[in-house]
Parts: C-alpha cells; sequence; structure tokens
C-alpha cells in the first residue's frame, strides 16, 4: 500500500458507524484487533466508550453495538474504543499507505473529494466476509469510482465490475444490501434497520481518515 | 474441488476456443501446462494440431493460435495440443473435481444444461488474468448462473455479482469484452474479431468435458 492512497470498506456495517459517530460529533475512534482487547484498553481511556459487534450482536458489557443508528448527540466529543469482525481487520491491513480513509455508501461523495485532493493512486479495500468479497463492499467502491467519475483512470477489471455493479444497483440499494450474505446475517439478527441506514447515498459529509499510532485512531478528515 | 462439479471460464480466448473446436468436431483437446511442453510432445503425437498464445499470439511453429474463428471443418476429427496463458492453468487448478466442464458466454445455456443433470456442488472458477479476475470470465458465470435460473441457490455474494454483472451487461457484451484488461490486450494484438466471437450468447452447443489422464483431456460432454 506504499504510495497509495487507500479507502476501506465494511458498508454493513463498520466503516458506515464510523461516518455516523464523526458526523455525530466523535472526537475520535481507536481500533483495536478484537474484543478482548478492547476490554482490556477500556480501563485506560476511563471517559471513552467501548463500541463493537461479535456475531452482529454488541458484545457483553460494551457501551455500544456496531448499528450506525445509534451515534448521535450523545457521543459528540467522546472517544470511541472500537473493534468488529472484518471493518477493523481491514482497517489495520492498509497500514503503510500514503493516506488512509474509511469508506461506505452514506458518505461515498464525501470519499471522492477527499480521494480527488490526492495525485497518488487509489486502493479501494473491500473489507469483505470471513475471506470472501462481500457485494455491498464492492458497490460502496463503485459508487466511489462513479462519484470521481472522469476524474480516475481505471487500472483493472475490479475497479469496472465495481462501478458496473453499482449502477446496476443504485436505484434499490436497500433491497441489494439485504439479498447479500451480510445482509441476511444482520437481518437474522434483527438489525434490519441498519441496512436501510447504510443504503442511504451521500447522506454524511464526514470522512474518517487513518492515523498512524498504537492504537491507530480514526479522525473526521480535514 | 473435491465433490463438486466445476466450471472453468476463460472467456477471452481459451475457453471459447475449446468449445468452438469441439463444435467443429475435433476429437479432444489434450492440455499441456506451457508452450514448452507442447512443443515437445508434438513428436508423439505426429497428426495432433498444436494451439495456443503466448502474448496472445500463436507461438512460434503451432499450427494454430487461440482464436475461436480458426476452428473449422478443417479441423474435425483432430486432437489439438492446447497450452495457454491462464485458461489451460485453471483447468489443471480444477483437478479433483467430480467433474469438470469449460464454459464460455457462445454455449453458457449448453453448459448450464450439463451442470444442472448433477445434483452436486457447482463452483464456476474464473481463470482471470495474471493472477487477478477478468471481468469477461465472471460475466461467463453469470451468463450461466442466470441460465440455471431457479435450479440454483447461491452460496456466495460472488455468484451474486456475477449474475448482476451478468443482466447488466447482456445486452451490450461486445462493448463490454472490449473494455476489460483482457478485451484490451486483444485489441492491441489485432485480434479483435476473437471478441466478436466470444460475444455471442448460446451460439454453441458443445460442452467440453475435463478427463482426467497424462496429460488431462478435454472431449465433447454427452
Amino acid at each position: 500500500m506504499n504510495g497509495r492512497v487507500v479507502v476501506v470498506f465494511d458498508v454493513l456495517r463498520a466503516t458506515t458507524t464510523m461516518a455516523a459517530a464523526l458526523e455525530a460529533g466523535v472526537n475520535e475512534i481507536l481500533i483495536f484487533p478484537d474484543i478482548e482487547s478492547v476490554r482490556r484498553a477500556k480501563p485506560k481511556y476511563p471517559a471513552a466508550l467501548s463500541c463493537g459487534e461479535q456475531y452482529c450482536l454488541k458484545p457483553e458489557g460494551f457501551d455500544l453495538g456496531n448499528s450506525p443508528g445509534e451515534l448521535g448527540a450523545a457521543q459528540a466529543g467522546k472517544t470511541l474504543l472500537m473493534s468488529t469482525t472484518n471493518g477493523t481487520k481491514a482497517v489495520l491491513a492498509a497500514r503503510g499507505a500514503d493516506r488512509t480513509y474509511v469508506g461506505a455508501l452514506v458518505n461515498a461523495r464525501a470519499v471522492a473529494e477527499m480521494a480527488r485532493q490526492s495525485s497518488k493512486p487509489l486502493t479501494l479495500l473491500c473489507a469483505g466476509l470471513k475471506g470472501s468479497l462481500a457485494m455491498e463492499d464492492v458497490i460502496g467502491a463503485g459508487a466511489v469510482i462513479q462519484a470521481l467519475n472522469e476524474d480516475v483512470e481505471l487500472e483493472s477489471d475490479e475497479a469496472r465490475m465495481a462501478e458496473q455493479l453499482f449502477l446496476a444497483s443504485r436505484d434499490r440499494l436497500g433491497q441489494v444490501l439485504r439479498s447479500t450474505a451480510g445482509g441476511q446475517n444482520i437481518i437474522r439478527s434483527n438489525l434490519e434497520k441498519d441496512i436501510d441506514f447504510a443504503a442511504r447515498m451521500d447522506v454524511i459529509d464526514s470522512v474518517g481518515e487513518v492515523m498512524d499510532g498504537d492504537p491507530i485512531r480514526i479522525v473526521r478528515a480535514e
């Protein structure tokens, strides 16, 4: 990822939740590789809120799950300590990039604006589901490609496929996100409202940027 | 691949050429891992024709390139000795499957009919290009999924994406195949007519089936 700008997508739900958190005024999101690491870190950050999921659900003792709709004025100014199954691992996988953002359908246009500020080559990193591609992440990447429009040259068929999939899905995003493996997991967990949140294009202006450190942090990109 | 039915796709061009060869009455296609292996084997099969490509073009001394339009009545009853950059490697990668077919857009419906004869789970194996997914192979897989219609349950988002990509491309397959990385390579090699051949849906009834052996053989599936 050296010398590249990376955008990480975990549309259902981690990167959508991150965008919602920053939009709600969350100060920073500290990223941990697993739920246990969040539990161990919590005493060091007494004012922070733990946030994340395990098998889609809020882990025992956590302050927040991984539902974007949970984030609001009550969390403004707070620090989140976050770990999710796929999304936070993908953020960690992007380490070494020139700049790393987190993207979703809810802020696709804002992500494209941010990516446009750099002339470096762009990698759209789809978090996926247990080592497989997740369709909603590919559609999210396609939404950013489409928003970049004429300003990018597509380097790969993967990028072409993402754009075509987005174009084929844009008028029925809620339905398509319900049909995916990740969407079906969320419906089984009675969290269908999270799909509706994630399927709303361009309702959020905040973009998360990943900052190196231990733990790495996500803050609102300026 | 154990216990599964596999269909290998290298739409531009190997599996399209294999379908065209079998349709033209070629008796069998012997598959070799590289061009040099074909050259070494040739003296053992004095009546056979060598066939394949290197950097898209017919290798020095070969009887045939990898253009599906080259196959016709003149090759009826013949044996081909074949090696291509991606397609024949994918066929070799499928070894161990319960049954392995080679598929393309030109015979998608016939491939679906063949797959429907088995109740085993189906894997659609996209050959790709230098380790990356090739869009035309994913579209070919989507064409078979679409032809299977209600008779399959999609196990993965990859399968859902393939079907959606096919549906989004079906009315302009020639244009989409020209836009892919593989299509652009072929245009640069002045072989654009091969794209037009590969983009014609369901014009061929023959389906190649891979038979174990050394070398492995592809014959017309019955």
